[in-house]
């Protein structure tokens, strides 16, 4: 078990070590170590070799110059210049605020990033600032279109922050697949079958193996089959590319590069990096901002309050499963599973930064 | 088989008998009529009885007066007075693209309007302004949250529309849940089951009889049950539903009024009317428009070039298949069932307009 200080401290010092300022390397770890707390260690901690074989590989670039493009008053179009993901959408995100503290409204699509991490992160952003928050991303392609056996999409995510009064915020953060890519790489890990609906072999055909995308396999949209309407998880997977991707001029759908060093660099592109979109809207902007979250309050303790199906768990309000995740991680500390503790203790070695596995 | 002119100009002259002023008559009959040629008969001319009946009990106001109460330079609260949904959703789209000819984008939340028909067709009023159009609504609570077995949510819409150069446009419009509301009423008429992860019981077990709404069941959202991510189906629904009328302050979740007015006004309120959201985005404030349609082009061959599975159509853009429909349909006329057609001329009688059953 570990810390949150001490893991974001040497998750600092890996990416100073790479290069970062020590503004950035923060930035960075803040995302990587929400994953944690949150409950999403497929995003966290396992998460920094795979950036530092980018580093390695010079696919990142740790010194980048973010900048605007191209922008109005409630829209900025960022150019990542190959930054790390969390500091190009950190800094998308910030700037989306800014924006909207003047016009009620800020929206920037950002291009030339990498991984981000969880979305939710960043819409979470706005939630001090009174604002309602919005992140999509695009992702690598191993999603089929309905009907399709082509793998056109990403796993897509789009989260949305809202904030309450004396409830906790309303934090939506999910992907626009029926289940998450990591979820297959541990049932494949465990030797398990997947539930039918997740994935198709390279035919088309319902598959429950999960390490069938090494097969010419894909993932399904959410919906799973044309008839529960897998066109509208395909639709939303589309609106997050498109957001992301075509209004940025980054590569959108089967263009998206790899975030992984033992992927090759694709061959064509249709722009540049992987691509993200960021809203903030200013809850004045609607209405008193005290007056909203009142409302808010009431909406949570609507659904809070629906009767569950006999056996079934209690409604969830989306965010309480990760806000209870986070409470008891911060109590228990961080668990890294000892085969990460090596990557990373090796990691550390070559780059000359203490951490201690235990 | 009638034509689209007759149908609109019948269609304006009950509305105007109503009491509608001609401008709001035509706004109102476009949007039952691109239902009609969109392949969603269920949101067409079948719909004008609900209308005409709300309007008999004195629960839609055909003179409205509909104004913003609220603003900034990018966003609007809209109170529709009691109007026919398409008139305020009309009005409330205008104003979205409005404020994105000055400020990037604009977006509206809407209050104190009704149904309002087919959601994609403000999406697409964007698409002539060179902008992205996005449209959401609540509605009627038919659907149950993920593990419980309350209505609290509609089938909640989302619609968004982006312009392409050779290429016809990107309209993507669905419902938050596995089928829209009208396939469980067909299914019904004709005595047939359903597929199993539309519609649960009233105790939450899953259920294939597409009268279990009226014996206490409830529709499912988007994924079906909680292995398949219901629960991102739960997320949309509650995004919508907030947007549409948290934000507003209409009526949110179990509190939207019954759209027929054979249901009774509910007695608890939280806002005023449905409530509704609209976006518009000004391409041109994220890059250059005829760049971007460029570029929205290759996305689309792109998909539409996909492979498809052995035995499966062609893989399809969203709006493919309304588009395809309204084709064929402008060339072979509107049918309308005799049913209807019957109801349409007890209308026509009891106001006073001419009607021709054929």
């Amino acid at each position: 078990m570990y810390t949150y200080d001490y893991l974001l401290d040497f998750t600092k010092s890996i990416f100073i070590k790479m290069g970062c300022s020590k503004e950035h390397a923060l930035m960075a770890s803040k995302v990587f170590l929400a994953a944690e707390l949150r409950g999403l260690p497929s995003h966290g901690m396992i998460r920094i070799k795979d950036y530092f074989q980018l580093w390695e590989a010079d696919r990142i670039n740790t010194r980048p110059d973010i900048k605007i493009v191209h922008q109005t008053s409630s829209t900025a179009v960022v150019d990542g210049d190959r930054a790390i993901g969390m500091v190009a959408a950190t800094r998308s995100m910030e700037i989306a605020i800014e924006k909207a503290e003047k016009a009620g409204t800020g929206w920037v699509s950002t291009r030339n990033s990498n991984h981000f991490g969880i979305a939710g992160y960043y819409a979470m952003m706005a939630l001090e600032h009174d604002m309602i928050g919005l992140t999509m991303t695009n992702a690598n392609p191993l999603v089929a279109p309905t009907f399709s056996v082509s793998r056109l999409l990403g796993t897509n995510p789009v989260a949305v922050a809202v904030p309450a009064k004396t409830q906790p915020p309303f934090v939506a953060d999910f992907s626009t697949t029926p289940i998450a890519r990591g979820k297959l790489a541990v049932a494949e890990k465990k030797g398990e079958k997947t539930l039918p609906g997740y994935v198709q072999d390279s035919k088309g055909d319902s598959s429950v193996d999960p390490s069938i995308l090494k097969r010419g396999g894909s993932m399904l949209t959410l919906g799973g089959d044309y008839e529960h309407g897998s066109h509208k998880g395909y639709c939303m997977s589309a609106i997050v590319d498109i957001f992301s991707a075509v209004l940025s001029n980054a590569n959108f759908g089967p263009f998206v590069p790899p975030s992984v060093a033992y992927l090759p660099v694709l061959e064509e592109k249709t722009g540049e990096g992987t691509g993200h979109f960021f809203g903030a809207m200013r809850i004045d902007a609607f209405q008193e901002a005290s007056e909203f979250k009142i409302k808010m309050d009431k909406w949570i303790e609507t659904f809070r309050n629906a009767k569950s199906a006999p056996g079934k768990p209690a409604v969830m309000i989306p965010g309480d499963p990760e806000r209870k995740c986070e409470e008891r991680i911060i109590k228990e500390g961080i668990n890294v599973l000892p085969a990460i503790a090596k990557e990373l203790k090796k990691i550390s070695d070559q780059l000359g930064v203490d951490f201690e596995v235990n």
